[in-house]
């Protein structure tokens, strides 16, 4: 009686596996700045709680395994402002963009088979292609180039008979990078070349600073077949707990296996669809001031980490986090000891080690994530605990 | 570039594949009865719907992804009314009792184990163990002995080394039967004596109408640590759509396991866990009158269906299904006959093909599974147009 080989494979989180720690130092009167969740703290837009509040239903019934219609519609409307032409058949309502990914893998992926991505990479890319049986191979992007693609050859070079998909996200989860036209244009080639999938997460496209516009992989010419876009209003409008997401693909094919998957699991949840329908109505002040949030979190952010001596962290063009080195050696050593043995003023930090964002065994071990989801004024308390946390570390270890 | 194995061989729901036809007969005005899918009609518990309009919270945020601790305490306090003693920590909250199955196959499964079940079975479980790449096993029970669990034996002659566990679902969807004491003593003796995981789907506790005491397999001695139990709040408060079930176990194992799943798909949704927590509280009047309802339902469905020549239904000791033996040589033609052919002043029923439920290829072809979610009304409209459509179908086949 023993569990599966992927109960046993599959990673623990690295954005949680220190939350014991950290519910430690809190018991202690400790204040922790989470930089390690992209939990925002912006406000949900008025118009999607008031939606849920106003819900009129007698019976709380499964809805539809597609998502409802209006929702589908809604979401049609909002891609069509980015030029993304959709039919809301061609829209399928998971349950937050991780069951999109769970259903993109499933419908693709079998036990063996090889997916490439980028290191760093979302974490759970790992855990869902892992409780697939899939394979991950990665293509390293180095800090120092400010995570920027690799010479499309490095991804060819992995390419094997077992190679079905490439993932990617943009912009990027964790580093904030944002891929080139060119870049684009070059995985465009590389996927229809070798007959691949390629996966397309773009849960952050509304939230890019660098004045570039937003390239969605919808718009590659020549993908319809190949494309699977996983998408999230989590990030969009700080409604991570509603869990609503979206599989979009013009291959019916895929529709088709996916909704075996949905059907399955009968259906998205119904007042997250409702309060996401409505969201998608909210006023363009309320994305503007959003973003314009973001970008002064992140410039003050960024700021201040390369103030820090010895810290390191890229500027990131787009979502909202950052890869930062710090002066440690092992970086989950570190964030351990800021949750176990430190607090400066009463307060502390927590960040993300970043070795659990590479699947290479060793990269990014004096690495870690941050997540710019605080206000400035707990960002510059943050900042002020991380200079005194590094200085003390250096004396003790 | 093709689809996974697993996409193309997971099966297309038995109870959705003929919706296209539902709704074909619905645009050309025909009303259809649902006796297809537990939807029930019953209404959400008030004090759930108020929680919903009530929930304070400026932003959605994510919630722990072991589901919240109020929801985990009050489910503790339910289980306790059926003397089933849990700590809160022994829950994991799921979306929907579909996550939990999920959940759970993936934690003892890996592709080419076996999973033992009971043929007709809820038709997603094997759907669910497709997509994790294991192999479901059958012992076939029978429509003429009231689908009794067969002698343990046939239990026994399907056990290899690759076998992990055991599923039962008890009362049994679809067709009514709740296990013995002498069933379930001999199911725990032949889990421990080949050292296997039991699965137990108990979701429809609350609806046994024989007057016989529920007991769950948590309360067989021996079994910590190789039982999961499989929960729903769906169908006990009528509030299927908000996609709350659970994961329970003693088995700290396992729980690490499905933790780590749990965590990959961040929260379950904050919405259903608000109103879930709330409905623990509903008044013992509302699930006192839903019991009546359905069970004079079932008297009125069997009743009336077992006098219609050469239709036989057993009589279903709980849950809301019964499978039921149409005089016809293949009642999915015949399902799909009523929806594109026949109508019967102005209507006509739609009914879940057996043998998408059956596991075993030919089995249960001249069944189909009724669910009685619906008022005796109506339920009375369509037992007539059901004995009008199996008349003019013999003389048209």
């Amino acid at each position: 009686m023993k569990l599966s080989n992927r109960a046993q494979k599959v990673p623990s989180s690295p954005i949680r596996k220190l939350v014991p720690f950290a519910d430690e130092a809190k018991k202690k009167g400790i204040k922790v700045y989470h930089l390690n969740i992209g939990q925002p703290d912006i406000k949900t837009p008025a118009v999607g709680l008031e939606a849920a509040r106003s819900y009129k239903a007698d019976v709380l019934a499964y809805s539809h395994s597609q998502g409802i219609a209006p929702l589908r519609q809604k979401m049609s409307e909002y891609y069509d402002r980015y030029g993304i032409r959709l039919d809301p058949d061609e829209i399928i309502i998971t349950t937050g963009g991780s069951e999109a990914l769970l259903f993109a893998f499933q419908a693709v992926l079998d036990p063996g088979d090889e997916l490439i991505l980028t290191d760093p990479s979302y974490a759970n890319y790992l855990s869902f292609a892992t409780s697939c049986g899939a394979v991950v191979k990665a293509v390293h992007t180095s800090i120092d180039e400010g995570f920027r693609l690799p010479p499309i050859e490095k991804f060819e070079e992995l390419i094997t008979l077992k190679t079905r998909a490439i993932l990617v996200c943009n912009p990027n989860n964790p580093t904030g990078y944002l891929y080139t036209p060119e870049e684009m244009e070059q995985l465009r080639k590389l996927v229809l070349k070798h007959d691949l999938f390629l996966i397309s997460d773009e849960v952050y496209r509304e939230f890019i600073y660098n004045g570039k516009p937003y390239l969605s992989a919808m718009n590659l010419e020549g993908l319809e077949e190949h494309l699977i876009m996983v998408d999230s209003v989590s990030k969009r409008y700080s409604e991570c707990g509603i869990r609503v997401g979206a599989l979009v693909t013009r291959n019916k094919e895929i529709r088709a296996a996916v909704m075996k998957f949905a059907q399955a699991r009968l259906s998205p949840p119904i007042y997250g669809q409702v309060v996401a329908a409505a969201s998608i109505d909210t006023p363009a002040s309320y994305m503007a001031e959003v973003w314009e949030e973001y970008k002064s979190r992140r410039d003050f952010l960024i700021e201040g980490l390369n103030r820090i001596p010895g810290v390191y962290s890229p500027k990131p063009e787009g979502a909202f986090y950052t890869m930062v080195r710090l002066p440690v050696e092992d970086a989950e050593d570190f964030c351990k000891w800021c949750l176990t043995d430190f607090s400066y003023d009463g307060a502390t930090v927590m960040m993300a080690p970043g070795a659990g964002f590479y699947s290479e065994s060793g990269a990014g071990r004096d690495e870690v994530r941050m997540a710019y989801v605080l206000n400035k004024e707990d960002l510059g308390k943050a900042l002020v605990v991380l200079e005194k946390a590094l200085e003390q570390y250096k004396t003790v270890k």
